[in-house]
């Protein structure tokens, strides 16, 4: 009998635990969960017969190595800082790791030894990182197999929520991941690739430079850059590119709303104000030059913006004019910033969360230019099945899956690149609604 | 016999040397100038019989406390972070010490010791800090010891070009002290005070929130906060301020055009670029969105700035959208805008600097309310006796005639906020011809 060892029994780990115990009533698996908290294993597996649930904690090494000892693929759902620990005890006893976090430079040391030791170390198989390399990699690879070449690569991921959640959120978007990270985003300078020269996006013209995006049958976005674009050349085998943008993908016009934040500087954590009995309002003052004139009509004149337009609108409905007290003491600007969105960004157990992908391929084949653009839409059932955990949780539990049917050879530290990976888990995915739409078309039309 | 010693010997050295001279021929002092290089010394000295050039490293500990305990008076114009070392080497011998530079941490914790040994460690007696603080306080007294109460106070100081100094220079500008600093000026946010708030300007902000101010017989000027206001509330005693604001001065205009700077992202000191091979233009283009124009045109449709517009005109008078080579082969956005920079504004043997301070005093008194303004404007003679040298050298000189006369009591770590200093160098440096302008009138007129 085969044994999965799921490490952390969080939010994110219900639809990857659904999936395993489902495979597991056909191949007769055993499926292990470990969590600090055993209850909540216990909870997440939901009485099943095939389930275990057991106390985990990854500073307690004896034990740990016990448990990773007598299993055959170990999925880590736990912080990615604990990653490394969990794959060394993988080296130790031979056993395959898998992970939806990025390689960090500890990982990647331990590639040769795993090589050595016949062990997979596969990372950044979730959603973003994850579906995202999968679902490219299946495109430029038929591309150059067709004698294409790719010239440009623009790709945009966004945790949104669904259309017919919440419908009077004019920024289409509420804190589907860490909250903190969405308030931060883009600080320092991004870097990408356009017309054949490295190029830089400063954090205060970041949201004003937006990709515009069509997704078929879901309607209009737009994305702006994540921090580094230029490492994908590399990852991707894309030598020939000219453009190659990754980055954030957002509802139309939460960009510019969110550049009068960056603006205003209520973004930055380098700081902390004292914030005890001050306003939602009263917080946005300390920013701006000061007169007689209430704060909104004094930010949208400093601002150039209309007092009725689309980006006043947004940060009025977030409640930034309100004289409601913030309820905190202290914080940065970011932390206060987050603290005065969440109250209405917070998710709530009726709320569906959307998850929307898009690839533009620019291709040349025998002189000719054209395009091709991929496009992921996948919404979330409940507020536990959510599109998040989804996207996330099945990549991890198809390669577990494969892993232990022994579909797949590659070994060391890896990412899901390659075909023999990417094949399956793309076409599994399908069975269960998550599946990309292709166009293509001649260059510029 | 009287000695005085004055450690470093570099350019801000000469005007300070030829008043301790100058004085030394009638008092019969005698004037030691150390530096690493004896030779810089000699030729400062000029070959005056009151003079002796000798080497002095700090790092010899030995050495340096022979010549020290052989001083009356140290004059430390070193690296500010060398002070602390030549303090305590006059602590050791009951020697005072005068500096231009901040009181930093280490140096405060001098202060008891100092007390004990009967020892003045002066620090921030030159320009700003220094002249900054004589002139203000001696107005803030003033207005105490009549009644009345400070509730606002407005301070800014900048080092500029003469008028009649490289005329076509749209800028008014040049470097006439660290230039790396001034390219990174304003990063971080800056606090102040106004209308009794605490108010914070984010870096994108600062260029744009500028003060204007008008300097009788020098013109008109703008200001833009420095980073912490808020400091000077102690340090001057305005208990009852409702406004404190300190910031660097600048020609009009040039806070606009630097904004366009900042907006570029070109100020950014944290990161390096690779610019082998590229002109000043393709620099530029980097931070820009791509398409066919050149890079002026994008620029200004960007920013949405006249094309010939006076921000635009600075930057082209700067070279920024030349074909000239940067002649660098990596560096950050900052470096290389800096060495882009200095190509117009690095100063000639044949410019004058000047310097110009102005403060603004709210005053309340019986009830009624009205305003002081004070400032000052001192012009370089040529490019060795400059504004800067003159505005740093003469109050560290005259301090130093003042504790060579005994009309110092003060003891301890000690700023120029108090009478007994202020007075007398404010009357010395208004022989020099460096006297404040002052003007008063009822609030608001």
């Amino acid at each position: 009998m085969k044994t999965v060892l799921v490490l952390g029994a969080g939010r994110s780990a219900s639809v990857l635990i659904n999936y395993l115990l489902s495979q597991a009533a056909k191949r007769q698996w055993k499926v292990i969960v470990g969590d600090l908290e055993p209850e909540l294993a216990r909870q997440k597996l939901g009485g099943s017969s095939y389930g275990e649930a057991i106390a985990f904690n990854i500073a307690d090494i004896p034990a740990s190595a016990r448990v990773i000892a007598g299993s055959d693929v170990v999925v880590s759902l736990l912080p990615p800082h604990l990653h490394v620990a969990v794959a060394r005890l993988c080296l130790d006893h031979g056993r395959h790791l898998i992970t939806a976090s990025y390689v960090s430079p500890d990982m990647r040391r331990l590639h040769r030894q795993a090589i050595e030791k016949n062990v997979l170390l596969l990372n950044e198989c979730g959603l973003d990182p994850g579906i995202d390399h999968m679902s490219a990699m299946e495109v430029i690879h038929r591309i150059q197999q067709e004698g294409g070449r790719v010239t440009s690569f623009e790709s945009f991921t966004g945790g949104l929520i669904a259309p017919d959640t919440d419908p009077e959120n004019p920024w289409r978007y509420k804190f589907t991941w860490n909250p903190r990270n969405v308030v931060t985003a883009g600080q320092g300078t991004a870097r990408y690739l356009e017309a054949g020269k490295v190029r830089f996006i400063p954090y205060t013209q970041l949201f004003r430079r937006v990709t515009p995006v069509h997704v078929p049958g879901y309607g209009h976005y737009e994305g702006y850059a994540n921090r580094d674009s230029l490492q994908y050349k590399e990852a991707y085998g894309l030598n020939s590119v000219h453009t190659l943008l990754r980055g954030t993908l957002r509802s139309p016009g939460f960009c510019a709303a969110w550049h009068v934040l960056v603006q205003l500087g209520v973004c930055d954590d380098s700081y902390t104000i004292n914030c005890e009995g001050l306003s939602h309002c009263d917080f946005i003052e300390l920013f701006l030059p000061y007169d007689a004139r209430p704060a909104e009509e004094r930010l949208a004149a400093w601002l150039d913006l209309p007092l009725q337009g689309p980006e006043m609108q947004r940060l009025r409905w977030s409640g930034f004019f309100s004289s409601e007290p913030i309820g905190l003491t202290q914080g940065t600007p970011a932390q206060i910033t987050e603290h005065i969105l969440n109250k209405r960004w917070a998710l709530r157990p009726e709320d569906k969360d959307m998850i929307v992908m898009w690839h533009r391929f620019g291709v040349e084949k025998n002189g000719v230019q054209s395009e091709i653009q991929s496009s992921l839409a996948v919404t979330g059932t409940d507020s536990v099945h959510t599109a998040m955990a989804k996207t996330v949780g099945l990549p991890l539990g198809i390669a577990t899956r494969l892993l232990l049917e022994g579909q797949i050879k590659t070994r060391g530290v890896a990412i899901p690149v390659q075909a023999e990976l990417y094949h399956p888990i793309l076409n599994d995915l399908k069975t269960h609604g998550i599946a990309f739409h292709e166009t293509a078309k001649p260059y510029g039309q």
